[in-house]
């Protein structure tokens, strides 16, 4: 299996809902570092798993949304926790979404998985790994 | 597949027994960066794998025995070489022991699996993955 | 010139006033990995600068008060836009209050200066370096 | 499953051919940083998966005909994209075939599958993993 | 002294002339990551050393014309030696340049000096560091 | 002022004498990563501070009675704390020799100082910058 994977970051605020959570109930931020990982079987014709350059432009339109935002306000994540493992799925979703639209320059179909790692300090991360169908 | 993954480290000192093992047959040490990841096929109600405060406590209770020790002189492992490798299973088989007691904050049933990755220097490393059952 | 280094973070929500910050001038957030060196001409009877873990529980006693906040909502940064830069400064002068008060467990006298370094993503990063008198 | 990593790195020059890498048509270059990592189920009678001395000694003969090279210029490479997912499977067959000849210090049987993965810069990286055999 | 400093990257080709550098003397290439730290006693009433997105732009101006290039075919760099620590000069002029002509957006003389970083690899790097003036 | 960095590591075992430092009292170990950062104010002729070949060689000169030892046994550190501050002059110290031997490929005259600074872990680190001569 093969895997090419490009790093973007976003800055956002956010809390939390539940005892669960102590401190981290209060409005505060991160700074969310974010590794897309495309896999697939083979190589397309060029030798790439999608091209690099697309690769990153399809993580910057997701990401954008998001950065320099209070995702407390966002209507789309009204009554969710925003945590980081939350983020990769979310993350994961749209990417995924782009490939079945054949908007990462390569055939959905060619494509097994993407992976999405989220690192939220230089101590804690997350990753989400799901089947692009 | 969700993960959380969390880190911190140990130093030790200890020694090698066999050929292989070349000059590190003598009395030396090493500082072991861990990475201690839990996964999951789901999010709990609070969206997330197991709280990442308690993941950070368990470990820490993992890791205490072994910080500022010589392996060679704990019972426990007489007769084994405290391979990175070694102490990769170690790791785990403590934290997924842990699990099963509930001891993460949510029902081991509900976790996955565990990877314990150890960085011995910038340029090595070992992990080691399995079922938590 | 000696220098023992010591890292921890805070996750902290914020904004910014002045057309400058673009998007930036909206609620977001951070997290700020923080590097707190402790720069001294000579090191003490023990052979270091101060202790480590002196350092460590005193640069925790200084970012506590930071960590899981809004900053906008800090009485103390009222009317100050908290840039990465604006914190290595407010870092380094409760730092180098604890030395001036003997609180690092060597005598303020002893010690030379200060340098902080916050790194705001993998690609972004800021410092402040000056004497502690 | 278990697994050892070691890495090393090459600094080459090549050129693309197709649309899609833009600029990277042209001639330009790259440090590779590559870590190999050798998945076994289980650890030899030393507790390691192979010797790590090994590793990197059989890592390096590999890498050894790559470095300092144009890789334009290699006949090996000719009609190819020399992408950093099409190295990761050059460097990731090598291996295998030195796992399979007993060049790692241990039965190519014992061993599971060989994971390389490429650091293109801080931003992008490629792997490829597969079985031995 | 504050700094603020700012990630980037180059794929460039080159080779070098002299003995000295042997199996480097061949056409070969480099991934360049460079960190350009600008430096200041005081920050400006917006609370920062410069904008850091300007000084992201200025940097990437700086780079544009060696990204994806063989700098031996470079006019500019005819009959020397395109060494990491050549080109931390290289790229400190430039920007220093950009500083005098205000293009920082804060005036030349309220900023002191400005310090590059070029990473080559892992275990690699470069710097020069002088004053804007 | 140039500098050229490069980077090495050892895997020691050690114990330290003084209340001050715990549980670190006990017999222990450490990686260290050691970067050894040579600076001067021109470069020579070949467009360098000194040859990077070199100066991994002589370093790893210097480690190499360090790597896979109990430092406590070692006459030469008989009644001193090896601790990471003090290794720093340790490594320094024998390169500013060897400088001035000039082994390191160029006039210690033409060098200005040596900068070494060893990471005993991913949060913590020290320092030591001293003129050669």
């Amino acid at each position: 299996m093969f895997a090419v994977e490009v790093r973007d970051h976003v800055m956002i605020a956010h809390s939390f809902k539940g005892d669960l959570f102590g401190p981290a109930q209060a409005l505060h931020g991160a700074t969310f570092v974010i590794d897309a990982a495309f896999i697939a079987k083979t190589l397309d014709k060029n030798g790439v798993v999608i091209d690099i350059g697309r690769a990153n432009e399809v993580l910057k339109e997701v990401l954008t949304p998001l950065n320099y935002k209070n995702l407390d306000d966002m209507k789309e994540f009204e009554g969710v926790n925003t945590t980081t493992e939350f983020l990769t799925k979310h993350v994961h979703d749209h990417l995924a979404q782009a490939a079945r639209d054949g908007r990462l320059g390569r055939s959905g179909d060619e494509l097994d998985s993407i992976r999405i790692t989220i690192s939220e300090s230089h101590v804690a991360r997350a990753w989400y790994e799901a089947p692009i169908d």
